[in-house]
């Protein structure tokens, strides 16, 4: 396999962490997001959304994060990132979708990019818009782990779901933006416990061969 | 089964889609979003994120659109709304996210707020805003559905999937907000193709109890 990916891109790093947390091992290549390397024809010949990460499995190519680690999922069922009852299952995808939906996008470099050259958003601004989208993003999340029963060590039970997948990645960005994080100390305790576990360390964005560029 | 929603809401469109497609009859409460009804104590205690749509089945609460597809599909296998092949069902989802994540979460109600509110963006702006993400995000999905060979009568194969689900409502808002949609060939031939039938017809926002009001 072969994953298209820049380092500090949070939705690459979703993938790195599933993979690890498969042990499966793949190709990285790197795609330089801020260099705008994904504009280029040759990889949007290969991902027609310009986005990374892609996933490059035999004949398939694979976009979007969740969709490529439900399909790695599938196809190495093997330590599984998705519980097995269907409520269960839809709890794990809810909170992955209350980050990858309702913080991410609002926050990626395009949309940045669109408010302050479109919109002449001032750069206070653009990281008050930032930090919003995060924080009270972010409290749902703490809200929900704090109440619901299915919450362990993790975001559901005690081993790592597609929950954590998305909800670490999403930490690092909080911190690298100085986002308000000390209201949220199940989101914090469940990251804490995360960072543990070797295989969030390796998949991290300091541990990529493009951090060193 | 109860559907809380609202008949404008995209997401909540989603869902009647799929309940309508699985046959499967639900009451339907409508949360009045324009007038904040989402943001009441009650709704809150129910639904963390404050957003519809909210799918209650019996002790589960379920959010999330997608989540709450993803879970019909497994309590209800028929009609199936994933292919059975682990990269059929990564296309399909992938389709679905390139609408819910890249489009949708940047043109919902609370942003297009913070937009005017906190940063003071004309009128004229917000929906050039809306309108660039509306039609650069469908750009990339008529380049999958023209180029990709999965592509059938609807966005994978002859029968109707989670995209569909997704898609349509998207169509839906880009129409009422006058996005650009005729340069889109390959997109609008699969929505005629949605709206010949009757499950995507029944769930259209004009059809629901609370659009009359």
């Amino acid at each position: 396999m072969k994953l298209y990916n820049y380092f500090r891109s949070s939705a690459s790093f979703r993938v790195r962490i599933a993979l690890a947390l498969k042990g499966l091992a793949y190709e990285y290549v790197p795609v330089h997001l801020v260099k705008g390397e994904q504009l280029t024809a040759d990889y949007a010949g290969l991902a027609p959304a310009r986005l990374v990460p892609l996933l490059v499995d035999g004949e398939q190519r694979l976009s979007q994060s969740l969709a490529i680690i439900e399909y790695l999922d599938e196809v190495q069922p093997e330590p599984p990132l998705l519980p097995r009852d269907a409520a269960g299952r839809a709890r794990v995808r809810s909170l992955a979708l209350d980050i990858a939906c309702e913080i991410h996008p609002l926050n990626n470099l395009r949309v940045l990019k669109y408010l302050k050259d479109q919109l002449g958003v001032s750069e206070e601004a653009k990281n008050a818009w930032y930090r919003h989208w995060v924080e009270s993003g972010l409290e749902v999340v703490e809200a929900r782990l704090r109440d619901e029963a299915g919450t362990g060590r993790y975001c559901h039970g005690d081993r790592p779901t597609l929950a954590d997948c998305v909800l670490v990645p999403q930490i690092f960005n909080a911190q690298r933006f100085d986002c308000r994080l000390d209201h949220l100390p199940t989101v914090m305790r469940v990251f804490e416990q995360c960072m543990q576990h070797p295989a969030f360390v390796a998949a991290q964005p300091s541990r990529c061969p493009d951090a060193q560029g």
